[in-house]
């Protein structure tokens, strides 16, 4: 693709300085650009960069002398990660899917697809699947039997979606994603100890020798419209009702949504999260990489935790969290600080109880 | 599939109340129920649900009124979740594979598959492989050369078990899990940074700059009986013995089972819980979301890790474990709540300290 | 395979005594060592096993009496760790592949594979890509086009490698690895709660609903000679400039490596490790098992992390590295030592306080 540079600030909203009839074809950081590629130098830290690249045009901080940079052309944005999003989306070819059905791919006569569709090699399509217009599906998916999803899906390849699955228009599912496996759900003949140990904060009582029994995943998948999953993420069926995850939500690579979670609108998981079974979350909540919410727990919305976060009681709406087992962030940071200064205390007190006479057996 | 009341609270040893003529074809909560769905409404608070809902027949609590409730039969369970399973299964029908080999699936010669096997399209079976009675595997599963199955076993779509791996019967394989890849095992050709910060608990000493030899893996995973993995799971092959699941163990999504590991029966694991290199679990074990286990441990039957705990000594049977580093759910909430009140009693300590001439340069 | 004894000796740089022409075909622990066996004894806990197995020869710790073991031969090695990569890397067979092309492979006409291919059912090449030497390439693997891998490469089934990715020589990727799967990367019209909460250290100020827009990921991934990736572990292209993965890395099963990361040379990251966008690490950094590293920070080269350590904050070269967050190992265990006696030394203050009347509304 190839736009002029007054036409990107047209898409950008950005303010043009300099020669707008040039041409790109690509963006690249100041250092490394080509003499066609749009160079990004959002800050004064770009500068030197520029100087070694071949970039005729960038977008700049703002304030940059783009003639003393060596530029023809100039682009300033209000918020340059914002304007990134608009760039980037207008230069992204996506992965390259031939248009139409593939000849190797198996599709159930009884599934409807829509207009515009580009199927690969190998794509298995079950009894009764209904999938909207221009759905653009990579190598090796499958998709089993009644699943339906909405317009302008983007499968990559491998990406597995289960029986009964309901998706919304503009789904992205990263190659390897899993939709609609069966939950983690057994139960033992008599209470294990594992409901004794919760119920007494941690004595599981009496030992008895129990195997599990499987609790079959009747229910199956319902995500929004908007939402985006990464790679080898997995969504797993309800056990009666349906795993519910809401408009918006991205969700990072590896991470696990368990049975029945709700998950409302617009929420954010980064890479590695956990979501255990029943847990219901409000809109808007944002879990930092490797974040873990135990199951049966409430959280509101707008509710952020940082990375590595370990949640096992629920959260009221609009906190910031952060730790294992989570507090707010403010707490932690408190924690924390005091810990830091905990052993040269603990050796002060030790030492100082060295003139008395001990009275206990402590350490 | 379609049951009466009374064939149902037969197989599910359930007290039987109303009309047990009356017919379901399927379970739901109770506000969402139709007219032929079982509602489930085992706590009086779904009672409300009841009355939104179309069911003409629920489980329900011990107590309670079903006449009332708008109900033409009810059935009563000694034990709710253990209920469900047996119910859940009745209805449960299962992944939609055709009977039959598919024609494009890929079947070596020599492999030898049981009776009433269904196949589904691009399955690649390789040299020698013994497949037992009533398989079920959906498209795109491979099974390398010399592995070996037993009986009613179950691959969902995309699970890849490796050469010369051996499972038992009725084993559950959830979508894209991964059985038998190569442990990661390597050596320096000297004595590396992290071998010797093990032996001196955090000094690597002099560091040399090394790279990584591979230590291939020559055994494979011997899996028991009535086994199920989850989603993108994976149990990697031994390096010289065979890496061990136990029969009865439950492994939910995104886990990893490291090389030469041993797990004994029945153990149960919750998502993205790792175990590393040759660590040896008991039976029961069961390990809540996000637990790591570091590689060389012994852990003894009956124990139970909550969720994200991290181990990294060896535990002995029956403990109930929780924290970074894992100790006794009992001292792990006391040191808990000494740590919250930590920062305001380490303030007081300070600010009575002022007073006096500091003796030393602490913080 | 068969080797004599006295073949192994040389390429395990070991010394041989008693009869160096015994054949073997395999290694085994000394327990359940077949008469064909090279039995593994480094160890003189083996002794016993030894006597209990059926092994003619074994590798024995220094100053073993081979002969009283019941041995025909035996080798010693200087580095038992060591000489077990040079030992199981000839009895590796290596995944059965058949040689050429398979017939339900679909690669594109102008993908160049070089010579000595074996490439399974159901592979996908796409347009323009370029495989060097040797190619062993297992079922269902997708390459996508552009991609440029160098000789010898060995992908597993399922592996998925993205458009434009390039990986050196020697590359291994398990079972259902995926390469060049889109960063998480989405931005609110508005500054949202994170950018204002990581400013301010948790505070997320006036809270805003906005939905997230996608940034796109325009860069790719380069991968450099002797890498290993574990089952189902990511690798995320970059959104302008590549995602690099230095020479001699290993990573292991169920790993993130995100957007824009780069990874120095002869890094080992075990299980489920986790490094978000952005972040630098030296050479040889090691990651215990479900590490996670925060984003955009910088790691030095020889840093040893130990498992289920949360990074937050830059780490200098050469550290030794443990906890949540992430502290020198030696402070680590400081501050645990000080936590274990705090719940006592916080209850006799405590009660110490109880003569006194209180202060404050503390607890």
């Amino acid at each position: 693709m190839r736009y002029t540079i007054s036409a990107l600030a047209k898409a950008l909203s950005a303010r043009l300085e300099g020669d707008g009839s040039l041409e790109i074809t690509g963006a690249a950081e100041p250092a490394g650009a080509g003499p066609e590629d749009l160079a990004l130098a959002m800050q004064p830290a770009y500068a030197e960069g520029l100087t070694q690249g071949q970039a005729r045009v960038a977008i700049l901080w703002e304030g940059a002398d783009w003639r003393a940079l060596g530029l023809e052309a100039a682009l300033f944005v209000a918020r340059p990660r914002f304007a990134m999003a608009h760039l980037t989306a207008r230069l992204d070819a996506g992965p390259e899917i031939e248009p139409g059905v593939h000849s190797t791919a198996i599709i159930h006569p009884s599934a409807e697809i829509g207009d515009g569709a580009a199927i690969g090699p190998f794509v298995v399509i079950g009894r009764g699947v209904r999938i909207g217009q221009n759905a653009r599906i990579a190598s090796h998916c499958s998709i089993a039997e009644e699943a339906r999803i909405g317009d302008d899906v983007l499968l990559h390849s491998g990406a597995r979606i289960g029986a009964r699955v309901v998706i919304g228009d503009r789904f992205i599912g990263q190659p390897g994603c899993v939709i609609g496996a069966d939950g983690l759900s057994f139960v033992t003949p008599e209470k294990s100890g594992v409901e004794k140990a919760r119920e007494s904060l941690g004595d599981q009582g009496e030992i008895v020798a129990q195997s599990w029994t499987r609790i079959h995943s009747l229910g199956s998948v319902r995500i929004g419209d908007d939402v985006e999953l990464g790679a080898s993420t997995c969504v797993d069926r309800g056990t009666i009702r349906d795993t519910v995850v809401g408009r918006g939500c991205k969700i990072d690579n590896l991470c696990h949504i368990a049975h029945n979670v709700v998950m409302g609108e617009d929420c954010l998981c980064a890479a590695q999260t956990g979501i255990a079974g029943s847990t219901r979350l409000g809109d808007r909540v944002i879990c930092g990489g490797q974040t873990g919410i135990a199951d049966n727990l409430t959280v509101g919305s707008d509710v952020i935790f940082g990375g590595g976060t370990k949640v096992l009681s629920k959260v009221p709406a609009g906190q910031v969290m952060l730790g294992y087992p989570a507090v707010k962030m403010a707490t932690h940071v408190d924690m924390y600080k005091a810990m830091r200064r905990l052993p040269r205390v603990m050796n002060r007190l030790f030492a100082a109880e060295k003139a008395v006479p001990k009275s206990d057996g402590d350490d």
